[in-house]
C-alpha cells in the first residue's frame, strides 16, 4: 500500500462527507492519504500522540476538519510542527462562524492554515501545493488542474453564450 | 500554607491582571488559589498534565482565562472532570468575540462554564458558588456578599438622591 | 420520592425538549432533577421566589433554558447564590447569538455559567462537575463516561478503517 | 416640587452622564423626572419594587439605561405595563451590540421600547412622545422642537454655503 | 365606525401578517387600528403624508413594519411627532439584523421605538402602553393582560409536573 | 460660476471632511460639486426638495454621506431617479456596520451604490465614473489617475527595495 | 444585433438566475446587455481581458454578481474606469454578508458600487442610471418606472382596504 | 545572495511592519525572503505577474498581506499554484473581520492558507512548515523553536510562582 502523505482527521464521524471530499481531491492527484477520526476533546490522548506522530509515520500535510469550537486543528498543531489546515464546519447555528474564528485566531508561534467553511476540497488543494514546494511534478500537475478548471468555465461561458435563453432552467450548477 | 481549592490558568502572562483580580476575589472568601500560566498550543503536555493531576492535587474549581482562538478551556477541560470556568479576553481586534464563541460552543460531551468577557471576578464567583455546594458556611458568605453589593448599590442611590446635581462631575464610577 | 438535586427552569414549555435532553443525562448518573416552567418576564414573582427558596428546598445547581433576550437565568441568579447554568437557545432569526450574549455578558457580581447554544446536555454534565465538589464518587463516574465517550469515538475510527467506502452513505452521524 | 412624570433608572452609576441627558431634555419640556440607581441583578427587590410601584406613585414611563447582558428594562417591564425604553450602552468590547439586542428581543408579552446605543436624548423625546398622546399642548411643543432642529441644520447649510471652506478646521461638530 | 387610535404601516404586503397580528391584538383591547401599505422609498410622498396628517386624523400611535432596510418607521418618524414604534422583518439573508440596526440607530433628534425582529404582538402591546399613559381604563386591561399571560405559563408548568414524559412529543408550542 | 454636476449631501456637519474628500477629488478632475447639509430626519423636507429638484438643476449624481441609521442616500434615492451614491460613516460605537446596512440593502426599485465605510475618495471616482459614461475625456483622465495610482505604488516598491530597512521607521503611509 | 451597454458577468453559473434578473430590467428599458461567466480566480486572464476591453467595445457599465470572497467586481474594476456593481450573492452560510463586506470595502481608489444581497434588479437599475446621466430619454422612463412602482403599491394599498381579511390568506407577495 | 524562498507581498507600504515581522522570523530560520509592495486592485498587472513568475524565480511560498477588501492573496492565488499565506490587516473600523472573511471564504479551486488578524509571525511559520515538508532540518528547526517556545512559557510561570505579587505591576508581557 503507499504511504500516505497527508493525515484528515475529522472531529466527529458527522464530518465525514468532507473527509472523503478531501480524500478524493488527494487521490485525483495520486496523493495517499489517511482519514481519522479523533476529538481534541474526547480523545485528547490520540489527537495529540496522532500529531506527535505523524511526521515519523511519514506524513507530510495533516488537514482537520470540525465544527463549533473547532479546537481540532490548533490542538493538532500545538503538538506537530507540520503544516496543519483547519476546514471550519458550519454545524449548529452560526454557520460555521465560531469554528472559522476558532481556527484563524490562534496565537502567536502555533499557526493554522484555515480555508472557507465546508472547504474541504480547498484544503486538499492546499495540501499540495505544499507538497509542491518539494515535487516539482506536482507543481506541474496542480498548473494543469488549474488549466481544467479554467477551462471547465470558458465551456460553461461558452454554452450560456450558445444557448442562451434555454440555460435558465436547467441544471447548470 | 493552605490547600489551593481553585486553580487559575492564564494562557499567557499578559492575562496575570485577570488572574489576580480572581485571586483576590476568592482570597477575600478565603479560599486559597494558585496562578498557573500554561499555553493549551506552547505547553500543551504542562497544560494537560496540569489539568489531569488537578483533582488528586485537591484542586476543586479550574479558571481558564485565554484571549484569541482561546483554546485553554476547552483543553484543560478534556483532561479532567473538575468544573473548567472559562474567561474570554479581548485581545486582538475583535473585542473577545472570538473568544467567546471558541470557549462557549465546546461539543457536546465536554463542558466549559463560560462567563463575559474579561469577566474574571464573576469566575471567582462561580467557582465560590461550586464550592458552596458542599460547603453551607460559604452558601452563607456568597448571601452576604449578595446583600454588600445591594447595600452599596442602595448607597450610590441614596447619594444620587441626596446630593445630585453635584455627583455629575465625580468619579463614582 | 429522591430529592431533587438540579432544577431545570424552562422559560417556555417550546424548550422543553433540551430541558428532556439535560433531566436524562442527570437521571443517567442518578442524580433527580425536577423541570419547572417560568418565565422571567411573563412570571417574574414565581421565578424570583423559585431562585430565592431553591437552596433551601435542597437544589444544588440550577440550569436555566430560554431564547432571544434570554433574561431568565440571570434573573434566577439575582436571586440565589447557587450556581446557575444557562443554556441560549437558538429561537427566532438570530442563531442564539443574542441569548448567547445575553446570557454571558452578566454584571460583576451576578455570574452565570453560559454553554453552547442549545447545549443542554453539556449543562447537564457541568452541574455534575460542580455536584461532585463534594462528591468523590461522582467524579468517578464522570470519568466514567468520559472513557465511554473516547470508547465511542474510538468504535467510530475503528469502523471506518476497517470498513472504508461503505460508510459514506451511511447515517452514522 | 413637581410629580415626576417620568422614571429614570440607571443599572449603574457609571451611566449616570446618559441619565443626565435625559432628565435635562425632559426638564426641557417641563417635565419633572427622577433619577434612580436600581441593578437588575444586585438589587432585584428594589428594581422589581420600583417597577410595580411606579404607576401608583404618578409615573407615567420609564426610562431604563443598561449596558451589557442590559437585563434592567426587560426586569422593570416585567412588572409594570407602563411603557419601559431600553437605552443600550456600549461597556465593555463589544459596543453595545450585546444590550442592544438584550432589549429588543424581548418574548411576547412584554415590549421593551429600544432606542439606539447611547440615545438617552431620543429616549427621552420618545417619553415625550408618550406623554404627548394625551397632552396636546406636548405635541405642540415637540412640533416646534423639531422646527428647531430643522433650523439648526439649516443655519449649519447657509453656514456652509457662505463661509465654505474656512469651516473646515473648524469645530462646528 | 370607531376611530382607529394606531395607525399600523407596512413597507410591502409581504408584511401584512405581521400587520395583522397587530391588529387583531389592538382589537382585542378594543381599540381600532388602520392598516396602509406605504413604502418609503417606492411611495415616499405618501408615507410622508400619512405621517404628517396622522395626529390631526385622530392616530395617536404608529406601527412601521419593514425589512432590509426599513427605513420606514425612520422616514414616518422624520414627519410626525407621534410615537413610531419599529418592527424589524427578517426577510433577506441575513435574520433581520439589518432592519433592526436601521431601526434602532436613529440620529439624535427623531426616535424610534424598536421592538425584537418580528415582534408585531409587542409592538401591538407597546402601543397600547403609550394610550394607556392618558386611560386609566386601558392600564388596567394591560396588568389583566398580563395575569392571564401568568396564569398561562402557570397552567403549562402545572401540566408539566401532572403529566410529565407525555407532554414530551405533544404540540405544547 | 460652473455648473455642479455632483451633489454632496452631508446628514450632519459632523461628516464635512468626508464631504471635502470627495469635492477635492471631484475638482482635481475639474468637475463642480456642491456641498449641502440635511438631514433625512431632521430636515426631511429640504431632503427630499433637494432630490427632487437636482436633475433639473443639471446635477448628475448625488452623494450621500451619514452614519448611524444612514437613511439619506435611501431618502435622496426615493426622491430622484439620479445615481446616489451612499458613503456609510463609522460614527457610534459599531464601526460603521449599521450604516452600511442600511445603505446597501435597500428594496428592489431604489438602488443606493454604496461604496465603503468612509469611503468619500471612492464615492468621487465613482461618480466620475459615472459621468464619463457620457463623457470619453474622462473615462480618459480616469485611466490616466489609474496609472498614476499604479505609479505610485510602484515608486514605493522600489523605494523599499532600494532603502530596505531604512523605511521601517519612516512615515510612509 | 443591437450594442450591448451593460456587461453583466457572473462569477459561476449557479449565479445565472441572478444574471438573467438583471438581463431583464435591462431589456424592459430597451437596453441590451450581454452575460458572461468569468471567475476572477479560476480564470483570472479573461476576467481581466474583458475588463479592459470593456469600454472600447461599447459596453458603458458593468455589473458583476459574486458570492463568498466575492472578488471578481473589485477584481474587474482594477482592470477598468468603467462603473463597476457588484451585486453580493448569499452563497455558502454565512447570508452573503462575506461578499457584502468583500465588494464594498475596496482600498481608496478603485470604487465597486455595491447594492444589496441578492439585488440584481436593482444592479440593473442603478446601471440604468448611470446610463441616463447622458440620456434624458432614459431619465425619463426611469422617473415612469418609478410611477408605475408607486401606482404598485398604492394599489395594493387599496385592495387592503377594499377586501380587508380575505387578503390575509393570499399570496399577494 | 541568497535565493529568497518566500515572497512576502503587501497591498500597501501600510503593512510594512507586518512584513518586516515576517522577514524577521524567515531569517531567524535562515530562509532568504523578498518584500514587494504590489496591489491587487491599484497595480493588477505586476501583482499578477509577480505571482505568475514566483514559481520559475525559485520562490517556494507566497505570504500576502492586506487589510479592508483583501482580495490581494486571492489575485495572487489566481495566477500561481503556490501556497498562498494570506495575512488579513484590521485597517478601518471593521477590526479586519472584512479582510478575514474576503481572505479565507475563496470560491472551490483556488486556497488561502488563512492566518489570524495581524498574525504576520504565524505566516511565516507557516511557510516554514511548508518549506519543511521537503527539508529535515527544517523541521528539526522548528521542533527546536517550539522548544524554545514552551521554555519561554515555562520560565514566566515559575517567575510568577516565585516571585509572586511583584509581578503585578510590571511589563511582562
Amino acid at each position: 500500500m503507499t504511504q500516505p502523505l497527508v493525515g484528515i482527521v475529522l472531529g466527529s464521524d458527522s464530518d465525514l462527507p468532507l473527509g472523503r471530499q478531501a480524500e478524493k481531491v488527494l487521490a485525483e492527484f495520486g496523493v495517499a492519504s489517511e482519514l481519522t477520526i479523533a476529538s481534541a476533546h474526547r480523545t485528547p490522548e490520540r489527537a495529540s500522540r496522532y500529531a506527535r506522530e505523524a511526521r515519523a509515520r511519514g506524513i507530510k500535510v495533516i488537514i482537520a476538519v470540525a465544527g463549533l469550537a473547532a479546537h481540532l486543528p490548533g490542538v493538532l498543531a500545538a503538538h506537530t510542527t507540520l503544516p496543519v489546515i483547519g476546514v471550519p464546519v458550519a454545524v449548529g447555528t452560526l454557520g460555521g462562524v465560531d469554528a472559522l474564528l476558532s481556527m484563524a485566531q490562534m496565537p502567536s508561534g502555533i499557526p493554522v492554515a484555515t480555508v472557507g467553511i465546508g472547504a474541504a476540497k480547498n484544503a486538499a488543494l492546499l495540501a499540495l501545493a505544499c507538497l509542491a514546494t518539494a515535487d516539482e511534478n506536482m507543481g506541474q500537475r496542480l498548473e494543469e488542474y488549474r488549466e481544467r478548471l479554467a477551462a471547465d468555465v470558458d465551456a460553461k461561458d461558452r454554452k450560456l453564450k450558445e444557448e442562451g435563453v434555454n440555460l435558465q432552467g436547467g441544471t447548470m450548477v
